[in-house]
């Protein structure tokens, strides 16, 4: 049986129980990997098969026919610690032949919240010991005495500073798990030229080994199309244009590429 | 005619043009308040009526009838700033009777992103100008020179702040452009005892001349139920639970006190 698992949708982290940190995924694209991958193994090679889906709470979900529902494990998280569990959790129990991690992941989760008016007070305060360094102003804005307390609501009284901290990385666990795995990354910049973003691509390649990265700016992402490259060691394989073409261009490559690569 | 204001839905302020900061709301409340207001009017007084639904554009909305739709009008918003604007327009060009403000806009909006390292050394080298005050490292806090260009995606290889500034009150510009208006605020906190939730309430109707605050605690609303209070004059004069009784609660109550006034 061939095991495919799909990370989809954008992280939310909290910041006060009322307030969030998200980004602009919708899990759209996770959403339609997830169908291409289902037409491609079920209609085409009529393979036997297992999706895990991982996806944010609030991603796309739409319906499946029963027979297709069955060959598909949902898991639902929240921020990026969750999801670090999941897919720990799923490459470390099962033998996944292809990982398809379509997910925006927040790169900083929250540590504190404190009104700018107390923080420089209390940074101001450091010049009564003498001299101090730019470690000693960076341990106060890692971790300052006058932050409010968790889960109080933020009052909106003064202007404030978030501290965020950097989450731990979700896609190194997968071929560090499961190095056999096919490996499909995700990269998204804002507005930069394909040379950057080759550029992006191929650093995230060396670093997680991926074996195809699907690269695609903001400004070329709307609710109408979608464009993006498909890069396979630096090299543009394929230019898809909207959501589901760009699935099925991933779910076709991927597999002709493990096939080829294992023949 | 009688016209209402409803605002519906959660804020969200951009970061970097992948990251935003959102609130919990949904816009369910607020969908439900629609609801209740149409039923209310159409069916029990028969009273020929608009409604101006100013709804973040990933509020909750439901379909209605063809009829009801034409006693409609949407106003999609996105951060505090749209939101401002819409109402301001709004009540400046009409005069609205009752306005339901149920929207969550965000205290604050995204003023800079900066590594932690960088803007330690920036402060740090406050101390060459000899002594500094608390003023100069806010000054610094607020517009740092080392932040992250705009519009640049935020790199995740150290630890960051964001600077954040407080956005322009919506709520006070209502009552300003219609002094006759009868306003429904609304007040959400995290976990506090009653007698702090009825304090916030009549802040909330001291300062912006609110007629009527529903209260509610973070706790007491999940998917399946949500308990408040409602308050007028510090007294609190219905404990509806689940979100349509609230709706229903807030629109009949408002046209009672409204016409007791007027009689």
């Amino acid at each position: 049986m061939i095991r495919i698992a799909i990370t989809a949708g954008g992280t939310g982290e909290q910041i006060d129980g009322i307030r969030r940190i998200t980004n602009l995924s919708t899990g759209s694209l996770g959403w339609y990997c997830l169908e291409a991958v289902i037409r491609y193994f079920k209609l085409k090679s009529g393979t036997d098969f297992h999706v895990d889906y991982i996806h944010a709470e609030n991603a796309v979900i739409r319906s499946l026919q029963d027979t297709e529902n069955r060959q598909v494990t949902f898991y639902p998280v929240t921020d990026a610690v969750s999801v670090h569990e999941a897919v720990d959790d799923l490459t470390r129990k099962n033998k996944v032949d292809y990982f398809i991690h379509a997910m925006a992941i927040s790169d900083f989760t929250f540590s504190y919240a404190v009104a700018i008016t107390r923080i420089a007070e209390e940074i101001e305060a450091l010049q009564k010991i003498g001299g101090f360094s730019d470690d000693d102003v960076s341990e106060v804005l890692i971790n300052p005495r006058t932050r409010f307390s968790d889960n109080e609501k933020i009052p909106s009284d003064d202007d404030i500073i978030l501290g965020l901290k950097r989450t731990e990385k979700v896609i190194p666990v997968i071929k560090r798990n499961n190095p056999e795995t096919f490996l499909v990354g995700f990269k998204l910049l804002n507005d930069v030229d394909e040379h950057k973003l080759i550029e992006a691509a191929n650093k995230l390649t060396e670093k997680n080994g991926c074996d195809l990265v699907f690269a695609n700016m903001v400004s070329a992402i709307s609710e109408s199309s979608h464009r993006g490259i498909l890069i396979q060691n630096g090299r543009i394989v394929a230019r898809p244009e909207g959501k589901k073409q760009i699935a099925e261009t991933i779910v076709e490559t991927m597999v002709e590429l493990h096939r080829s690569s294992h023949s």
